[in-house]
């Protein structure tokens, strides 16, 4: 995670929620009274995003100082103590809103990522996210997923190729579609073919992609369809996939399984701070 | 919803997706190869954010021409077109996944308001959202709420007062804390009290608040509080209501529930765009 | 005031000061001249926006230290020293302009604002400001007005409803209009209607209004109309109130006036910065 | 006056007075109510910045339709009709406050140059303004003075040289001061020094400075000062020059009077928006 | 390239050159002056960056018409005309250093990219950019390599991996700082290794790298190395390669050559806006 | 340099090429392992941005400690040690190639500067930049020019009046266009006029320009017209002058020579940066 970013996205985030005052706080308590605040898990589940605590405290008010105690990616369990902060209450209070936000949402899934790599359990297939993310938070979302010991799917349409159905009916075939798109781009960049059908992986095959996503396909399909693949083609499945059915893609051979909820739809994990 | 703020957002929004190019679209489609896209929901809900798709493309590519068949807050049904798209191709992709994430969060919101609103099916009860909104959305979060038949609480820490546990501790007494802000805000403020004992309720009406909320109280509790308000205070149920015992604050004659999952815990409702 | 929106403002405003270059002082002194300035009240007045000499010089360089002798809202008199800063001669006089041309138009308005407190000499009746403020510093004068013992309207449209005019005659009448806004806004914001006749004001009373507004009313007027409202409705005086009239309205029992003049005409209080 | 960025500062000053929503006139018109808006002159006075009545609404709604009916620098009356608005009424009623605000601000100083221009009455006399500008909006004032007919000292510490007492006291004379800023600066450089004597005038003048400022300095001692400077450099009149004693300068045969009271200490030009 | 992004970074560049003011424009020419602009070549080369020429003008004032007689990759000869533009001259004058700033450097590093690909004289090897561009101006400087022919190599640190010596020192070998990537990264993103040795090839192919570089190799080291990468691996070679030099590498074998004075040092090409 | 934009500058660049992640080096370095880099010159040359090590690197960790052993506008020669930095290498790597980039240039075009000065070799002509500067970082690269011993002309076209042909043909006479834009300028802006004969350059001189241009002569011609223009009188030669024919404007008597290509044609200084 770039923390120069971090802290540019924290700053917009912090004017958002504190605008030109926080009426209460700053009406009851002196500038210089100080005290203690401790972040508590309410429930189980994977921690992530909490250089957020530091960089947010250092962007309000320097003199509020961070202790954690656990590193992104561990569990936590419910009444587990995260990390305690001492400086004015003022900005102690002033930066809870906001860093709770965003904590809570980004453990949430990473919570929810390793509760599927749990469900799937198999080793050797990973589990990615998507661009199913809450527009301005990408790089957050993203850094969550791998907290919880998932993978990242390409972060934009900058930086991989996906050709879909659209494409490949405008070019007439995916071969047509892979060469166009090989004529344009450069060398570092991996070229994904979306499929449905055993003759559209084939032929994804043949063309050349870099990557070939099963698109709604059940696990039977999965597996026949990673038969057809060499070797050094990526393989993916995505589309349709849920914490209920995810199980029975576990040994189907595939490389990848993308999941649009572990971001696109979020519980958050219930943190709360508590102030002395 | 001020749109000229809406407009940053979505040019921040379209640049994080975007970056500095689409290596797909622009490697199919000619810049002037034309099509038409539909939005069409994949699920029953209420919709919220069409203004995002007018926005969105007029500051992509203002050749790519929105006509929208609902408004915000209607009802759609799996199947129901929403609205369609004509311009450039490469366009109507760019904006696809932005459009998509912004406005399947706000009406996965909004839906889950009604179904709140149904669910507590009290006329006299107004539901609203609260502060735990995910940072940089707000305004549009705030606005599914309403969509979805619901009242905004304050917007942030700067208009309007609401005084807790830690202020009321640090003072020695609600009174004196009421008394503390009302000291350092102008009339158009409105004070709102925390409260969890029938002590504390009556010593927040006495002090003079505006609103008097009851945390984490049940119905029971709720309606003995609410007797002992006078009319002219607003009350407030918070804390503790999820939808499965919603239903059972019906009638407690309390004003207003806030309910902190109409934000922070989203499920998208589920829309897709389709171009041919 | 929010620090973080603070220092976003000025790191502009130095900006747009010092461009490019300097060019006076960077071909003068060496970077590392260091010296001592001093700031020196050249009038009586209410000085406000201290933390604007210790946040200017922290963006431009944080190895000038600041001491402040008073605290915003002090009397200070003219010959008084403010503040002192010992650095880079560079960096003192690199910030000195922008520096003065704020604490000078915030010290003028805290002083305009205490005198009016003085000339109405009625503890009971509150002063505030109107939102005629200079577009991009609204929260510093509404600071500044605190400062000189004012409190504060509303900090923009979004943050209270104002009926006026245009409003109530679009909605047929003042009870239409305000059961129109009640529908939409939130509890937590207040209702305040513009009055101009004993009428309006008993229909804005039985309609809920929180704040009654009588605009352009002599004293005789305002103690008549403060009659016919209920107490638990906050009345305020507005329009055509100068320092020449202010006075008149002492015991008219209203309970805020509020003064556009205090931020849109400003008079400076002369201060300037001494350097050895 | 450069448009594009005035429009980024209109854009900022809207979001600050708008919000995330104008709450009063978004629940009470209909989106597609349409009304006409007259700006209206309230006293006599010399207009500046009609085009910002053309770019916010632009920028907030282009189907507002602006008509002004005269031109920067013109003189108006109480009672003229400035410029006429057709469109959404709640468009127009929300780009109202920061019109007026900038509106008439800009009227304001450029009133006050044409007042200064006529106190002084000496053609042969430019009258100009120094950076005593309120923070943020410098391009503003600094275009609202040329409207009434003054002239534009420099913009910043980026486009000339001011040489003070500070810096020739650190040179040890003028003609170092002078001497050391010519070998870092360029040939589009003027260079400015502030004197207080006649020995201190020679100096400058000899040292090759392209403008002489007399500091404080009494009508008579101007004269003297101007007789001993060369024809080719311009001489300024600074410091202590006020509305009442400016008519004492005129014949002085200085060619500049810079007045920071044009733009530190504004009244503002009456000017009303009548919505029908 | 990104319209959105492309309109962001001209607002920037447009607002560095005119400031508050074209003092001189303004001065002249009043705003209904209506004249045409030729853009003309005054050298052969490859034009790059028309777009900007409209965009530009549409942003400082959409009454200038554009039109384009080339587009970008097009050979234009000295004396032809490029595009021609009709409106207001002082807008048309505004524009003319930014567009002429950014055009002429884009339209020389597409006619030196042109130049290279025409002296390696073999279509089987790809020429390809680097990260060396110019701060700010990384997608218009890649945009202008592809407009000549080239390609374009990974934009920044975070959209491939490029495995360097320090990696590989700290890791202890290729093969450990391979997996130790790969561990990491998503399966979009592609890993190349910097390789300067026989050994050092095959243990990056042996590792898994999809792109081998050779790095400082001269043309026959090039071909000995890649006969020792297996052909679904990509081969670049890197360093120390000139204008003088390139020929030498036709014929190698290798797929991509990485240039880095494409960008880092630029000729532009001559281009001339006439005004009539 | 003004340090506060140069930072402004510093962050979007590093956001650029660093984005949402360093892939690699953050898959490789734990974020705790600390070692030196050190920038090594790699040809000989004039170093300039030296304060761009010390700014970036504070930007992006502060841990990282930053030594010079040189300061802007020293000659450096192939193998100096340029500075040294020590810190988390995961964040030396981050910063490297954005500083080196932005280094680079600088000291190619100050190295070029001091090639030109030394060339011409002719102590009483100052050479000077022009506008054609990389959009985004004129303040940078005129820094360059000046380390490398030229001067700056205007910053853009704000703060100075250049009147050229266009100008010129529109008000009919050089004496007319000197005189309008006399007009409506103040008395800190010079004025340049743009000449090519010898009737022009007269015309200017008593037309009362500041600095005249002799546009695209030739060292015979540019001597010929520095006799007629009065000393007080900067004069100026542009246009068609190159290293290659620049020594034979020497002993011309013109006061500056002005240079497009010390900014618009870079070739930059190598520099490396070694990390241990």
């Amino acid at each position: 995670m770039n923390l120069l970013k971090l802290r540019t996205l924290l700053q917009s985030f912090l004017l958002e929620d504190i605008g030109d005052c926080d009426l209460t706080s700053s009406a009851i308590f002196p500038p210089d009274e100080v005290g203690k605040g401790v972040f508590i898990a309410k429930a189980d589940g994977v921690i992530s995003g909490l250089q957020i605590i530091h960089e947010a405290y250092q962007l309000l008010d320097n003199q509020v100082k961070v202790e954690c105690f656990y590193k992104d990616g561990d569990q936590v369990n419910a009444g587990d103590t995260i990390a305690e902060v001492h400086g004015p209450i003022v900005s102690i209070l002033g930066g809870e809103r906001v860093i709770l936000n965003l904590v809570q949402r980004m453990s949430g899934m990473a919570s929810m990522t390793r509760q599927c790599v749990d469900t799937l359990n198999d080793g050797s297939i990973q589990l990615c996210d998507t661009r199913k993310t809450t527009p301005g938070l990408r790089m957050l979302e993203k850094y969550a997923v791998v907290s919880g010991g998932g993978k990242n799917h390409r972060s934009g349409l900058y930086d991989g190729v996906m050709i879909k159905d659209n494409h490949i009916s405008f070019c007439g075939s995916i071969s047509k579609a892979v060469a166009s798109v090989r004529e344009n781009i450069g060398h570092m960049v991996k070229v994904e073919v979306e499929t449905e059908t055993k003759e559209e992986v084939l032929e994804a095959a043949s063309a050349g992609a870099d990557v070939i996503m099963f698109d709604n396909r059940n696990p039977e399909e999965v597996r026949e369809f990673v038969a057809l693949v060499p070797k050094h083609i990526v393989t993916e499945a995505s589309g349709g996939i849920t914490l209920a059915n995810l199980a029975g893609y576990a040994d189907t051979g595939v490389d990848f399984i993308s999941l649009g909820f572990l971001t696109h739809s979020v519980t958050s994990l219930d943190i709360s701070l508590l102030v002395r």
